[in-house]
This record gives structure tokens, C-alpha cells and sequence, in this order.
């Protein structure tokens, strides 16, 4: 029950007893404290090491592969499907390497620039495929340290397919994934978990099966974490292979890859390119029914929930690695009903972090940029330090630029004729656009019947915990009160709460409330006289384009406006409302209403002057409710307002 | 109403604008974002700064000299008054130089260790006087160097007394103390604030008031900061003498020194030193009633009153400088009646804070060392970073030994006989120390009729926050519970509640349930099952003297116990149960058993070897319960175990 420990003049020296059962065993941990006192084991742990908790915990779980895109607008749809996918809890997701497609490159359809994204603006643990045949050292080395340098840690070493039809050796180069894990030990040291490819059949260019696990077993002795298989289409293959690979001594974890058919044609092409038999059985089923995308599909998925299940079920598969072919029905259906896919994943804060190993301690962002989280990570990607704990310690006031509108991350999903369609093909007055404000908030169809699903500074539909305002931001909306980011107060709610809870259970989330919007001066000028009688309990931020700024707030202070409570932790405050930020998040505010409002319309258009004018004169509001165990007074400000001016 | 600004790429641009009207005027703050939210102004303002301030905010003050005591017994005894008198809300207080005392040695009584004292013990901001006759330039700049190393900040320069009888001008020497003002501007720039004397009668060895008053202004114009006057006997010789400043150009603030009458000797004596005039209109009342020391005392506060209200209300001036002669009685009263004591002072922080410019930041402490802040501060004076936010992310480990128990600001103010009679001459087993730590809970005497007032862990009486668990606190130590640390849990009250409450007005504070105590192995036992039950809501560390340790606390993560949500501001949490510090204090909390109540008694005696077995058997326990909205667990803990041990 009790053990022995000595302490001694340094931090590590108090360690852990077993006293307690449940806080995890961790003990190998390095001296340093947790800057992060929530989530500290997903946001520190590298992928090997998550691998073996999830494992150690008896924990099942997946990840998913996607390939490059051809096309810049492909790029934009594959990231949103990546932040759909996210939602479920992979535990990373891998991108494939195309020699072809410039796959080092900066292109926004590089497997580099896919997989940096994944990670740094999706937040997601991700594997960047790497081929070696055909390329120098120095190349290789090369697109190592730019996925180092972008924060990726994890590479699948493969060997790809030669140049010609035929494979031929080169002397000195890299022939084998062998070569490759040994030239990222050697030059890379530990830096980057790595994976390898097993072939439950054997390699069809190995000599024999038994050459093949060899080969597999020299991959791992070089310095691979762990295999991914390529897919195979009965259980029963998987398993006689991972005991083949046991019995040689092979100990890393295998991870089986899951191919759920799809359809008749991309079933026929990776079959070609694999070099694999489909077996009879399923020939059987699916020939006669080729045409049929959907009953494929239904079949494929009976298909793998069945393996999958025989598989986790065999207790020697923890993890399951499926080939989305970057669609995302099938294989979220086969999870779903595996039940592995997480539908309401705790959120470790109420944002979502980045993966980047340097931003793992960042826990403290401006409210500002709630709705454009990407947009935040990109102005900030060149900071050295994040702010954790508080964010008047450590903040950098140096926010990138945010010049280009159209990087492909931060780009709209929706094309210009669809953006027209919700915010009006012709605006008549400041009053279309409350309207389009109001519609988005509702959900309602706008005059020409067309719902409204997104705004230029809100690029998916309102969040749920917004909802909870529905009715009150409808009402000042309508008259003229422009809102683009509010939330309610909280006064200690359960962590696990669905709606608004985050952070580890047990503990308690609060709120103050906020609200933010864009209105008239005229507005402005009869809220300040409302203000007065709010001096004590409302904070406030008013700034026009041309950084007019009038406030109340505590000289250059940071306002936490919602924070955490955690058995055993320190205080976690994930969101401030900072007056330095708030003027840098006011430029690209005020720019929205240009780039990507009016500039749908004609130079000179009455619409456009419509959208420049408000560019031009209203003001960014935005109001903190201190008060946050009373009843939320925000409302009662603006009522106050509307009804001085009348 | 508005105010134009435009922002560029520099924190400091966002400048505050007159929308607002309460929030002050610190508009030309630099450019560094304060760290320390709470109270900033008055931790990171200089005296002269905080003078003005309150000059600007109509606030009227006080400040108390004292001067170096003879013995280390009145050193211990001095520190314990700055405690109580700091309690009443001075500005500052001030030590006087005594060249005969070795003033700037390491002596517990020197000059320059009461003043050090003062600032990083007791938290006061403090002027240290220096006199610069019959002194090398290197002994001052010396003297200078030390007490900047030491956290001083402020000076008031004096030429001093000559050393024969007669003065004569030393060649190249400091000959006024004009020339120390020089100097220190000269070697340290503008680090000091530096204070001089007025004469309102003029200096007695100036040629005449108009000399002596160009005197002073050559001393402003050589870079003091403000003037404290001699003392006088009659309002209008100040109000005059402030004039007469005024009139050639002296502009910085003129602070009255006031010298409360506190008896016929003291009084003949100062006079004499000073060589000032005792009115008729005085001398015919004092003479009479010369023995009698109460009724000397009383016409002393009444004089000293209706003089400061005269002063005070002439709208001239603003604060009013004690010549306390280290007492504490007549001061107090003449503060009190004037409305100037503040009865309840808002507490910035749950502890006191340090004055040292390093300790500027620190915000986050311990728990443990509540009741021995000095011990703390004593600790960790080596440390260049003090934690601020977060307790995990900068805190040192390197806590400094605490081999010296009888470091003056540290010990005991009782002597043996009384401990002696508090703890028991004679014990006859661990029941007799149960009932000394129930009498110190409960205020009742002990067996033979005395009050423990402390105990080793707490060199004074219970906290008035402890006296709510007072029932529970008296029931668990008479069963051997032993408590030294405690408070409720509190579930947002008002930053202003004046039992709990801390922090600017407006907030509001929160705290988890706390209770550390020693118990026996047995009850260890116990307690360990029941604790099982309360797995996820109370988080435990227990360890003994040879550093065996049981907990569950997530791997070496700070617990926070005790933060304020304020206006404006990001979140505080000032309190944490640390489980890296808990060994130092574990080493330190054990020590105090021998070194305060053990070594009393006779080596070998009876009462020394129970002592002596309960350092060696005892745990020391702390609980935490992590569900602050609920009642506190940890009563029922405790309860439980009991009932098991039954």
C-alpha cells in the first residue's frame, strides 16, 4: 500500500503511489510539470504512446486514411470532411504520399500541405506517408524537416512503386522502407513515431510469404513503432498473420487495414493496384448487383462491420485503420455501428486545439476568433510561446497578417453563386442585411427561400450553445444589432455537460456572458448612454474601422470569460476577451464585410455600397456581463437602448 | 466622447478612451501587460506613484516611523507590532538610521535588516533612512547596493548628527544631505525614491527659516520625490511652513510629521533632541499631571487629533507621518478617531504579500505554509521567478533550507515558561497533546487554566475563516486528528464578504475544502479504506518523517483550492495544494515538533519522548474536497474513519 520515496532536492523525486488506482500510470513521465493540467496525456503523448494507453485501458479505436485531392476546391472540401470526420475520435488519420501530385510541395494539394493542415487546423494526429524509390537522400531528408518543421511527428515509411514497370535496385539509394526507417533513425533520432506497411498475403513482389514477414520483421528491428496492414478480405487472414508475425517475434502493434467496398469500379481498381483476389464469396454477392451503388455499399458495410467485429472480438485487435478513398458515408456507418465512433467526444477545452507539438501547451485564445478557429491558428502560427494559464503573461501581440482571404483552409465552402443566393443576389438597404443576419440565426429560408447556413465570420451553422440565445438574437438582429459571436453565462455546470461541458469530468464549467456585434453609430451613441447605468457590471469594447475605441475595461487587461474547475487541477480559463487582440481581430472583422460580401457584386453596385457603407460607419461592439451568477443583463442593455431610442 | 486611435503592431497602442469613467488613469503605463491582475497598481506603482494617486483620488493616508530596537527579543517583538499596525492600512512606514547600531549590518537589529524585515516579511512598503556625515562614499554606496539587493525602494536621505560636538565640513565628504541625494541619483539613477526632511522652524543650525528653506529646495531640486517635516506642536507652523515651500517652487508632496504625546520624558527627551520649543499653552497642561502617564497619554491624542484635523481639513494636505516611537497605542487612537485606520482592509490576496519588487508577480502560493507566511517567504527568497497565473508552470522546486528556527522574524513570540504552560509542563501521553491542540481550537484554558494562543504551526490565533469549522475542527483533535490547516469550501461568495473575501469589489471567491493534520498509523489505516468510497471527489496526500507517501493525486499537478473571478479580469487562483512543496513542508511541519516542542522538556524526559514518538509515527494528511458546490465531504470522512476504528 504505501511506498518508499526519498525526496530529494528535485521535482521529480515525489513520486506516485499506488494508494490510488484510478489516475493512470503514467510514472515514466519526464520532471517537468504539466503546463497543461488538462488533457496533459492526449496533448503530450506521442502516437506510440497513445497507441499503448488506448491499449493498456482496453480502449478500442480507429483512424483513417485519406489521399491528396487533384484539385484546389477538392483540397477545401477534403479539410471540412477531415473536421466532420474528426468529430468521431479517430485516433489519427493518415495521408498517402503521391510522388506524382508534387507531394513535398507547398501546392494546397500536396500530401505535405494536407497533412500540415490536418494537424495544425484540424487538430488531428496525423501520419504523413513518405516513398523513397526513385528519390535522393537529400530529398528525402529534405521533406523530413519540413514535416518536422510544420509540427507533423509521425511518417509511414514505404518503399512506392518504381518509375518503370519493372523494379530495379539502385546502388546506394533507397530500395527498400527499410532503407528509409534506418535514414529517419539516423538523421531524426526518436523525433518521429514510425509506421510501416505489413501485407497480411505477403508483398506480391516478395519471394514468398515467409520472405515477406522477414522483410517486415527487419522494418521493425530498423526502428518502426508499428505496422499498418494493407486490406485483405477475411478476418481469418489477419489474424494467422499477426500470430505468423508474433512467432518471429515481431511485438510492435499491427493494426489491420479495413476496406469497405464501396462500389463496384474503385473495388475493381485498388484490387488491380494490390495485386490482391477478391474472393469468390463476394464476387458472388457483388456481380450481380454492380450497378447498384447502393446496395454495394450496404453490402460492403454489412461486409465489415462483420470482419471488423470477428477482429476486436478475437481480443488481438485494439485498433482498426480503414481506407476512406476520402468518402466519408461507409466508413462512418461502420463505425457507428461498431460504436466506435464517438458521437459527442469530450471536448478537452471549448475550442479546438492544434496538434502541433509547439502549441501543446497553448490552453488561453481570444473569444474573438471562436467561429474562425483556423484564421486564429494561421495569424498565430509564427508565435514562439502560447499563452497557458493566463493570457496577459505570455500573450505575443504579433498577429500575422491576414492578407489572403483565399488560402484554402480559410476559404468558404460555399461558391460564389450559393453565397449570393443566402445573402441576396441585389441588397436594397442596411435592412437586407439584418435580414440575412436574422435568417441565419433562425434557420428560417430568406425572402428568395434560401436558408441562410453561413456568414462571413461564421463559416459553419450556429453552434449549439448559441442556440440557447436563439430567440433573444433573432429580436436584435432584426433591429439592426448585427451579432457574429455570443455566448450565454454559466454558473457551474457538470464538465460532462453536452452542451456546453469540456475538460475532464468531475468538474465544473462557467461562463460569463458575451455578446458581439456590428451596429450604427446611431445605435452606438444611445447604447453608451445605456451603458452608464452598467458601469460596474458590463465591460465594453466599441471600435470602427477606423480604430475610434471606446472602453471601460481595466487598462490593457484581459477579461476571462469562461474558465474550468477540475478535481486535483489548477484553473483552466480557455477564453479571454483581450483589448489588444480585439483590435487585430477588428481588421479582419471589418475586411470580412469587403472581401467576402461585397465583392460578390459589381464595383459600383448599390449592393456593394450598401456593404461598404456599413464597412465604412458602424461600429464593432462587443459587451461582458461580470455578473456571471446572475441572470445575464445583456439583453436588458440592448432593450434599454432600443427603447432610448424611440 | 471618443477617442481617435490608431492601431499598430504594438501592444501598447490600444489606448484606453474616456467612454468609461471609474476605471482611473493609469494611461501612461508601459507597454508590459500587468501579470498580476488584482491590485496591480498598488504592487507595481512606486511610493511616490501611490502617493500621487491617492492625492488624485482625494484619499487621505498615513505612514508610522519607528526606529531600530536594542535587543533581538524587541526585534521579535517589533516585527510582530508591524504586523498588527501594517493591519491598519499605512502607506508606509519608515526605519530609522542609528550610525551607533552598525545600521547597515546583518544584525537582527540593524537598520537595514528591521527595514528588510518590513518590506519582505510584513509586506510594507518601506523607507529606509540614511545619514551621510562622517561616511566614505563607498560605505554609502555600499549601504545603497545592499538595500536595493534587499527589495528596498525608497530612501530618506539625512546628513545625520556630527560626530564631535561642533560640525565641520569635510573636504570631498558628504557635508548635507544634499550630497547624499546627489549621490544616490548619481550611482543609481532614478531606482530610489528618495525622501528628505523639512524643518518648519527651520533646521536649528541654519542660519535662519529663509536659508534652511532654500536648503530644502536645493534637496527637491537634486531629485527628492517628496518632504517629511520634523515634528511641530502647532497646525498653522506647518500650514505656513507648506507656504512658504510653495512660494520658491517647491512642488512635491510635503508630508507633516506628527508626534503624538505619549508621556513627560519622551516628550523632554525629543525636544531636546530636536531642539524645538515646547508651547506655554502645552507645558501648563503637562506639568501638572507629569506622573501621570494615561493622563499625559490622552491629552497627547487629543492634541495630536484635533491638530490633524485641522491639518487635514485645510484641503493642503493629504497624508500624515507618525512619529510612533515604536509604540502602538497612542497612534493607534489618534487613527482611529480620525477615521484613518481601516478597520478591515481589503486583502488583495487571500495571504500577505510581499513588498520586494521581485515578488511583484506572485500570485499563486502553497496552502501549507498559510499560517507561517514568513517561513515562505523565507524559503523561497533565492527564487528568481515567482509562480504568477499558475502555480505548474513556473514554480521553483528549490525551496531553501529552514535549518534556522530562530531566525528573529520567525520565532516564537512567546518565551519557553509560557509555551511551557500553553503545551504542558509535563505530558503523559499523546492524549495530553490531543487536548492541547483541542484548547487551541476551542479558546478554552487547558487543565491548569492557561489559553493556548499558538502552536508551533501557527504563531497566531485561529484565522477568523477557521473559526466557522470550529464544532468539527474541536471534535476531530480530541480523537486525534490533529489539525494544523483548514478551510471551508466556498461556493462563490463576494469578493468583499469580509470573513472570505479578497480581491477588488465587484468578484467573487470560491474554495475547495481543505484539512491537513497529523494522526497515527492506525487512524491512517482507516482513513485509507474509507477514503476508497470518495475515490474521485477528495483528492489525498499522506505521508511520514522518512518520506513514506500515499496519494491520489494526478501526477504532480497542483490542486487549486482557493481563486476569484473579478471584473474585468482574468481568473486568480492564489492557493494550491502543491504535491511537490507538501515534502518540503512535510520536512519542515515534522521539524517543528521537535525543534518548537520537544527540545522544551529535557532530553530523555517523558514529555520529550512523546513528542518524540509522534514525529517519528504520525502521518501528516492532507485532504482536498474537489466538489466545491456540495457540502464538505471531508467531515464525513473523517466520521467514517471513526466509525470503522469502532
Amino acid at each position: 500500500m504505501v511506498n518508499e520515496t526519498q525526496h530529494t532536492c528535485s521535482a521529480s523525486s515525489s513520486s506516485r503511489s499506488d494508494g490510488g488506482s484510478s489516475s493512470g500510470s503514467e510514472s515514466s513521465r519526464d520532471n517537468s510539470r504539466c503546463s497543461t493540467p488538462v488533457l496533459d496525456a492526449d496533448r503530450h503523448e506521442r502516437l506510440r504512446e497513445k497507441m499503448r494507453r488506448r491499449q493498456d485501458a482496453g480502449d478500442k479505436w480507429f483512424s483513417l486514411e485519406f489521399f491528396p485531392p487533384r484539385t484546389a476546391n477538392a483540397a477545401v472540401n477534403l479539410i471540412s470532411r477531415f473536421d466532420r470526420m474528426g468529430a468521431g475520435g479517430p485516433l489519427f488519420i493518415d495521408v498517402t504520399w503521391h510522388p506524382a501530385g508534387d507531394p513535398g510541395s507547398d501546392k494546397e494539394t500536396s500530401s505535405m500541405i494536407i497533412a500540415n493542415t490536418a494537424v495544425n487546423y484540424c487538430g488531428l494526429e496525423t501520419i504523413l506517408h513518405m516513398t523513397c524509390c526513385n528519390q535522393t537522400k537529400d530529398d528525402i531528408t529534405r521533406h523530413l524537416q519540413k514535416a518536422k518543421r510544420l509540427g507533423l511527428k509521425n511518417i509511414m515509411a514505404l518503399r512506392g512503386d518504381p518509375a518503370g514497370a519493372e523494379w530495379e535496385e539502385e546502388v546506394d539509394g533507397f530500395n527498400y522502407a527499410v532503407d528509409l526507417v534506418k535514414h529517419i533513425r539516423n538523421e531524426f533520432d526518436d523525433y518521429f513515431d514510425i509506421c510501416v506497411a505489413g501485407y497480411p498475403k505477403g508483398h506480391p513482389e516478395a519471394d514468398s510469404y515467409e520472405a515477406d514477414l522477414r522483410h517486415l520483421k527487419e522494418k521493425v528491428f530498423a526502428g518502426a513503432d508499428f505496422i499498418i496492414t494493407q486490406l485483405f478480405f477475411r478476418p481469418e487472414t489477419f489474424l494467422k498473420f499477426m500470430k505468423d508475425c508474433q512467432a518471429i517475434g515481431i511485438t510492435c502493434p499491427i493494426i489491420p487495414g479495413i476496406f469497405p467496398i464501396q462500389g463496384y469500379h474503385s473495388l475493381r481498381q485498388l484490387v488491380k493496384l494490390s495485386k490482391l483476389e477478391v474472393p469468390q464469396e463476394i464476387k458472388d454477392v457483388i456481380e450481380p448487383i454492380k450497378d447498384n451503388d447502393a446496395a454495394i455499399r450496404n453490402y460492403g458495410v454489412e461486409l465489415a462491420v462483420s470482419m471488423c467485429r470477428e477482429l476486436l472480438d478475437s481480443g488481438m485487435v485494439h485498433g482498426l485503420h480503414f481506407y476512406t478513398l476520402n468518402r466519408e458515408v461507409a466508413t462512418t456507418e461502420v463505425l457507428k455501428r461498431l460504436g466506435l465512433w464517438k458521437e459527442d467526444p469530450r471536448r478537452p477545452l471549448p475550442w479546438a486545439v492544434s496538434a502541433h507539438p509547439k502549441r501543446r501547451v497553448e490552453d488561453v485564445r481570444p473569444i474573438f476568433w471562436a467561429s474562425r478557429p483556423k484564421s486564429y491558428i494561421y495569424r498565430t502560427q509564427e508565435w514562439d510561446d502560447f499563452p497557458n494559464g493566463r493570457w496577459g503573461n505570455s500573450s505575443s501581440p504579433a498577429f500575422g497578417e491576414l492578407k489572403d482571404y483565399y488560402l484554402f483552409y480559410l476559404k468558404s465552402k460555399s461558391p460564389r453563386e450559393e453565397l449570393l443566393k443566402m445573402w441576396g443576389e441585389e441588397l436594397t438597404g442596411e435592412e437586407s442585411v439584418f435580414e440575412v443576419f436574422t435568417c441565419y440565426i433562425t434557420g428560417e429560408p430568406n425572402r428568395n427561400g434560401y436558408k441562410v447556413t453561413c456568414m462571413p465570420w461564421n463559416d459553419d451553422p450556429l453552434a449549439t450553445e448559441t442556440n440557447l440565445l436563439k430567440d433573444q438574437l433573432e429580436k436584435v438582429n432584426r433591429r439592426g444589432i448585427l451579432t457574429i459571436n455570443s455566448q450565454p453565462n454559466i454558473n457551474g455546470k457538470p464538465s460532462t455537460d453536452p452542451i456546453v461541458g469540456w475538460g475532464p469530468s468531475g468538474g465544473y464549467v462557467f461562463q460569463k456572458a458575451y455578446l458581439e456585434f456590428f451596429t450604427s453609430s446611431e445605435i452606438v451613441t444611445a447604447l453608451l448612454k445605456v451603458l452608464k447605468k452598467y458601469e460596474l457590471r458590463v465591460n465594453y469594447h466599441i471600435v470602427n474601422v477606423k480604430g475610434q475605441n471606446i472602453t471601460n475595461a481595466p487598462d490593457l487587461q484581459p477579461n476571462a470569460v469562461t474558465w474550468g474547475i477540475f478535481p486535483g487541477r489548477e484553473i483552466i480559463q480557455p477564453t479571454v476577451v483581450d483589448p489588444v487582440s480585439f483590435l487585430y481581430w477588428k481588421d479582419e472583422a471589418f475586411a470580412l464585410w469587403i472581401e467576402q460580401w461585397a465583392k460578390l457584386y459589381e464595383e459600383e453596385s448599390p449592393s456593394r455600397m450598401i456593404i461598404q457603407y456599413i464597412h465604412d460607419n458602424y461600429y464593432l461592439v462587443n459587451l461582458v456581463d461580470n455578473d456571471f451568477p446572475l441572470e445575464n443583463c445583456l439583453w436588458q442593455v440592448v432593450e434599454d437602448t432600443f427603447e432610448l431610442l424611440n
